[in-house]
């Protein structure tokens, strides 16, 4: 049998090569349909989606525990990364053009494929806890330039380990969910006494989260293996951060309620499985980490990433940053060392953000905080508009792809528009 | 009928007057026997635990949802505050001297009321998110006078809001739960590079822990009076820290590794309505707290706190720490208000630390840090044993109660010996 990540593999569903969602992808996530019947399990196959519980219900596919795939991923995720690769194989095969099981069962077909635009997607798992790193060393680096200087910019501690803190996991919702401009503590540098205010410094990082399938116990430390293999996959983020609340709020114990209203994840969960074919180096890490961070694989990924801003009352979203995940310096590996290394439990839907993720080059940025260069220079849109922060009724849009050869392994996007504060 | 905080109620269990479980407390815990059967709720009485389960089965007592009491206490909670008086209401004319119902019926008894010495406490409701204020002046100022000088103790914002940062909810165990030692990055000032090994100034650190027990909606704010009936009780709380590790880590986004390995907390949950005697005005608030933090009734508690810390190889705890709840600059409402302003969506079972507790004396000082005031004055110990940090093989236990007249409502201990790192 052809491992499912065999680039000649074609399904029976027609899939466009500019698909997100060839039968090479195979993300999870969670849908509905109009007719009321509770969320379930998914698997996205071009403009369809694969209805897990409607396969199993006909005996068609098993994961050993039945209903698995009657709710959120976290329940496959339990089963661990033997159940994952072998339950991945097992839809690839009952996808594939010359298999007549699911091809040929017309009366199945009709239940179990659902149009994509008739599928409301909601959070694929229950997001344990939420961590965020800040492991892009361009993003560390543009920061620190912006509000320390140049010869300051990055913090001594940073070449050292993987920076984070921990984020708000009751906000975090899937793409598409309206986001309400925050209000919070505003105290600018020129004026004496804070007020209560809508924040005036709306703002996104482009991030992408890893989903952890597997648990670690309190105590223990994890090898680089043991690392990899608790990864379930990936997904697009977008911390929203209110730069302005951020500001008067974060010292000494870091960024609370600038980050808590809201982080937007992509409906599909792709796995690590999907990404393999797209494994690479990361950038030279130098001082060498110490041993316990240390990486024998190469730990990064190429996809391609880009963001698109639609300003309020526009009908033209204009891209404003293309940048890849390939530039990140801490591996989403070394960041699970990492966590796990104090003795830290990890838990089954731990959500890692990996840090916003900036390029070398200016139109790299991953932040409105970097694009306007902390609002010194307004991003130009079509129509006119102009941007250093967001405005209530703007939409923005991230979309990731690894490209292979006449196929995409994407991930769809994660779309939020912001809403006026009350 | 009398209310469950008449200070004439007697049980028909004898109580001693020093105990911390009087019929005017019945805090709830988690807990399991010897025969195997899974942990069910139950309200400490004197010397005996109270299984809610076994006097349900027998229809003596009903939340409504029939199951409420199988498991932890996040099923009683989600219920809501009406349940959550009516409930303690009947638990205590159960327990009453002149209510045979549960006195006479000694099948039931036999089943119902298992000694405290045969019971195993587990953790006492699952932990959603786990958030950690620092909300005591005299803390604050403690580390600010430390490592900043006297002159800029407490950092500019401090009175203006309660500063506070998400913690790791994974990690918080129950008292008893033995703490290993943190490995982490050790950067002393005088070493250039950093070492991954185990941390040599761990720390505990004094607080009370909020039970969060209603939900609330991203996007929205919340009044006093909703954020007082989403409190759902009190905890002892002993937030474990790696001081080396924290100081090397911290900058710019605040504590991480240092504080997830362990959070300990009591297993027995006091109700804010069993607290209610004992609430009292909380320091003067100079700024006036924005409108959004303002609370208009006395929100402070009168909670004795003892901290004892027992050396290594010696059998004589002894008293490091006699504070007092009060103390508290901000309150536990206040902080409450603070964490749902940006929008940010409370749920069900979410911990807040109140911060370390210290007070206005030197006697007063909630952690080891202020205590040796870091290092430079151990504190000695019976049979001479000197401590500035925590060594293998010291057991911390932390106390509270609120004095009565004739009675305490008291929280038990939560108690933690340190293990070697491995």
């Amino acid at each position: 049998m052809p491992h499912p990540n065999d680039p000649s593999l074609r399904s029976f569903i027609e899939v466009d090569p500019a698909s997100d969602f060839p039968i090479q992808n195979l993300p999870y996530g969670v849908f509905s349909t109009a007719d009321g019947r509770a969320p379930r399990l998914g698997v996205a196959i071009g403009d369809y989606v694969l209805d897990l519980w409607e396969i199993e219900q006909d005996g068609l596919i098993s994961a050993g525990d039945p209903g698995t795939f009657a709710g959120g991923l976290n329940a496959l995720m339990h089963l661990g990364p033997k159940v994952w690769s072998k339950t991945r194989a097992r839809i690839s095969e009952l996808l594939r053009h010359d298999n007549p099981e699911l091809r040929d069962n017309q009366q199945l077909r009709s239940r179990a494929l659902v149009p994509m635009r008739d599928a409301r997607l909601h959070l694929p798992f229950t997001v344990s806890g939420y961590t965020d790193f800040y492991s892009s060393k361009e993003h560390a680096t543009n920061v620190g330039v912006m509000f320390r200087g140049k010869d300051n910019a990055l913090q001594p501690n940073w070449l050292h380990m993987p920076i984070a803190y921990n984020g708000r996991a009751s906000t975090v919702v899937v793409s598409g969910t309206k986001v309400k401009r925050p209000r919070g503590q505003l105290k600018p540098p020129n004026v004496e006494l804070p007020s209560f205010a809508p924040c005036k410094r709306l703002d996104f990082e482009l991030e992408m989260g890893v989903v952890i399938g597997q648990p670690s116990p309190m105590g223990g430390m994890l090898s680089e293996q043991q690392a990899e293999e608790m990864i379930f996959g990936f997904v697009l983020l977008n911390d929203w951060s209110a730069r302005d609340i951020q500001q008067w709020e974060y010292v000494p114990l870091g960024p609370f309620l600038a980050k808590a209203f809201a982080t937007s994840i992509s409906p599909w969960v792709v796995t690590r499985e999907a990404l393999e074919p797209f494994r690479l180096k990361g950038p030279e890490q130098e001082p060498a980490p110490l041993d316990y961070l240390r990486q024998t694989k190469p730990q990064n990924y190429d996809i391609a990433l880009d963001v698109s801003l639609r300003a309020a009352g526009t009908n033209a979203p204009a891209s404003i940053s293309r940048t890849n995940f390939k530039y990140m310096y801490w591996s989403s590996v070394q960041q699970l060392m990492h966590h796990a290394s104090s003795g830290c439990a990890m838990n089954v839907g731990d959500l890692l953000g990996s840090g916003t993720i900036s390029g070398p080059e200016k139109e790299q940025r991953g932040s409105l905080l970097e694009i306007s260069w902390n609002g010194t220079e307004p991003v130009e849109l079509p129509g006119g508009a102009k941007r250093s922060f967001l405005d209530d009724g703007d939409s923005l849009v991230m979309r990731g792809w690894c490209q292979g050869n006449g196929y995409r392994v994407g991930f769809g996007e994660v779309e939020g528009t912001i809403l006026a504060a009350e």
